[in-house]
């Protein structure tokens, strides 16, 4: 099916790749636009169905989806964005030009464009720009089949019925109630009846990286958005924050490889074929040049030890290995405390002690590791004493190298900042700082130069 | 709460304990099991209500599970294990001990004991291992009023009715209903009327990443599962492949820093407070090892151009900036990739298009650090010829490193094996080995030794 309609579009016969695309799943498509040239990409999103297109717009990306938007006249505009629900408005809108925004926000109803900049005056990455206020609101005093019938007649245009919520006169958030318990009960009784006025809800305000946390940990599939007061305000479904999971995962992972990675940045780092490579450019190029000044630093710790070093040129075999080892150790540690700090396993308090159970650790490591070089010592120096100073400074290395890695990610959640921001390169960058000074310090010492 | 909790457990205020907890949700109280002492854990489980118990339960980590079993006589167990659902059951089993999983299968009803098997034959991470058989299925012939009818009756002991499916007389599976779209419907019309034929389902053998695709995919909450013949088999809810999607994230990360991580380890490497010192240990040991060995090669390099460095002793301050922004520069355009990859927005065909877009990146970058390091090269060495050298040598090494960077997640997944295992120490190491040729390669032709 695939190279059917690849084949029908590169011939241009439209009819038949608006047959063969008109019965395929948005996300199909989707996928499909990528490997047709950009050009093409607005013709064929208009051959679609109407109510498919706006669903395929949503899912492309943000680059392409300016410029379908760009391409198109104003009218054809309209009747996508008129068919995109709120919450979805507010992911596109937020990526776009001013200039952009604007015109788009002129085609809506005075009402929607209401809606649409309010959603938008909420802090990036907040709840509130990723809910809707599409959901089914419910009164405890009614009676269960009264509020069955009003769920049918508003139900069609909520983001999800499988849970309504109950709120007062006052609209303030009372419980939510999975439409399962609604049907499984006597019809005649109250709402009130089935409330057990337990609710887990979310300000507008926080952060989504919360609105995940308690989405997985009370196993929900929609959370409930209120204002400080308490009123509903509206909805955050599963789906949205699914997206949002996959964003995250993407910035820990670059942020972790000293990539910078603002957020209107992530989506162009996960959609390397086509990002523009001014970006990536930029994006990698702040800590490297960031990382090649702190490697200055150790060029000249080597300087100062420059006499050592002439006397004993075999030194300098050692040096890769010894403070590589350090920072491979500190990338591990620092690795597993950032994950455990974003699982909650392991919280600020709890630094002292993971310091303390990662220097049994990382001593039982620098002795095998110290164990292993040892014989390398011996056969590449001839020399005990070489050797001796080759093996204590490993131990001492991975020893030092693993404190660092653990307590970098605690001082960057001190100082407010993202954990996975002590990076893999940052930390072996530390450790080859460190690690140089104490081997080139110790032959000093031990060689009695 | 959380205090006055802590301080009754302290107290073995008991009655108090179990007044403060039994208002509270599972997850919750999981959570504090984690501050109290493990040979509290027992006492307090027991002092809940039933439901809750289980429930609790599930939400503890292995270790901690697998302590309560061994510690509570068979019918109490008994009594938790009844209370589980068929795919909590599996989670917990499949982490069990052998005898133990032996001593709990004996408690169930012939039944769940056939269940559970089953469950537990499918593949580790597969769809198998977490669905569920408790859905509910209706027929196409039926009437609206009637499915619902069903839905009532069935829906209690089912894991969602938020989607009902739809089976034929042989219980292949035909299409999936939103319940909303029931609600919303005729009650006198056939289910048939309001079907599409449109599912998505997907084979219980597969991998659960697989699974986890298609949800994201598709927006969806329940995911069907059907045997090879098209039969219905069970349903995989978005709570678990939540559970899921965090598992694999964190294997990514810590495969990525060259930790081993097989499934069985995932757990208690995201919980390093509670894990064993010397599984911890195991799981960084591996690879540490592989590096140490690959940083010999490295060590024999050097070796190799020792005259060279004799003569030029300013030369050894130059190699770790030189070997280290070769590194940086890999790790950043392997984590790209592998994230692409993951993301599905670059496939193993591209993987010449971008090592040529990423050869066009490194160049600039290689040029720029160049410049960077041609400063600290005059001042440091005040000879323009190991400037040269130096400049030189950053430009190609930080393509080397990056095109190394690029390569590896694809060989890797060419070699059928996860790309996140081309890990950021590796590339490190690779960067080191063929930076050091290369520079002390280029300085022993420059400076004609």
């Amino acid at each position: 099916m695939r190279l059917e309609a690849l084949e029908a579009i590169e011939n241009r016969d439209w009819k038949r790749a608006k047959d063969i695309l008109s019965s395929w799943a948005a996300p199909d498509i989707a996928e499909l636009f990528r490997e047709i040239d950009p050009k093409d990409r607005p013709i064929i999103l208009r051959l679609l169905p109407q109510d498919l297109q706006a669903d395929v717009f949503f899912e492309l990306d943000g680059n392409t989806q300016e410029y379908i938007l760009r391409s198109l006249p104003d009218e054809y505009v309209k009747s996508i964005v008129d068919e995109l629900d709120p919450d979805e408005r507010t992911r596109i809108f937020e990526r776009l030009s001013p200039r952009l925004l604007r015109r788009l926000l002129n085609l809506l109803s005075s009402e929607e464009r209401k809606e649409a900049l309010q959603l938008l005056g909420y802090p990036e990455n907040s709840v509130g720009r990723l809910m809707t206020p599409d959901y089914v609101a419910i009164k405890q005093n009614w009676t269960i089949s009264k509020a069955l019938e009003h769920i049918r007649e508003w139900g069609k245009d909520s983001e999800t019925i499988d849970i309504v919520y109950v709120v007062d006169d006052k609209w303030v958030l009372l419980d939510d109630l999975p439409i399962r318990k609604l049907l499984l009960a006597n019809p005649e009784d109250l709402v009130q009846s089935i409330m057990d006025y337990e609710v887990v809800s979310i300000n507008a305000d926080q952060d989504q990286e919360e609105a995940i946390k308690l989405a997985r940990r009370y196993n929900l599939i929609a959370l409930p958005v209120t204002d400080s007061e308490g009123h509903l305000l509206g909805i955050v479904t599963i789906d949205d924050l699914l997206d949002v999971i996959q964003e995250e995962h993407t910035e820990d992972f670059v942020k972790y490889s000293a990539i910078e990675a603002p957020p209107e940045n992530i989506e162009f780092l996960t959609n390397i074929k086509e990002a523009p490579i001014t970006k990536i450019l930029r994006s990698r190029l702040t800590w490297l040049t960031i990382l090649l000044v702190m490697d200055f630093i150790t060029g000249g710790i080597i300087r100062a030890f420059e006499d050592t070093i002439a006397r004993y040129i075999v030194l300098v075999t050692f040096l890769p290995v010894l403070v590589d080892t350090a920072g491979n150790a500190g990338s591990q540690a620092a690795t597993l405390v950032i994950r455990a700090l974003a699982l909650e396993t392991v919280r600020l308090k709890d630094w002292l002690y993971l310091l303390g159970r990662e220097l049994m650790i990382a001593s039982i490591l620098g002795f095998i590791m110290g164990l292993g070089i040892s014989i390398m010592g011996i056969i590449r120096s001839g020399s005990l004493k070489v050797c001796l100073v080759v093996v204590l400074s490993m131990i001492i290395n991975v020893i030092v190298g693993s404190l660092v890695g653990v307590l970098l990610p605690f001082i960057f959640v001190k100082m407010k900042r993202d954990p996975a921001a002590a990076s893999m390169p940052l930390i072996t960058t530390l450790a080859d700082i460190i690690g140089t000074a104490i081997y080139l310090g110790i032959a000093t010492l031990v060689l009695g130069l």
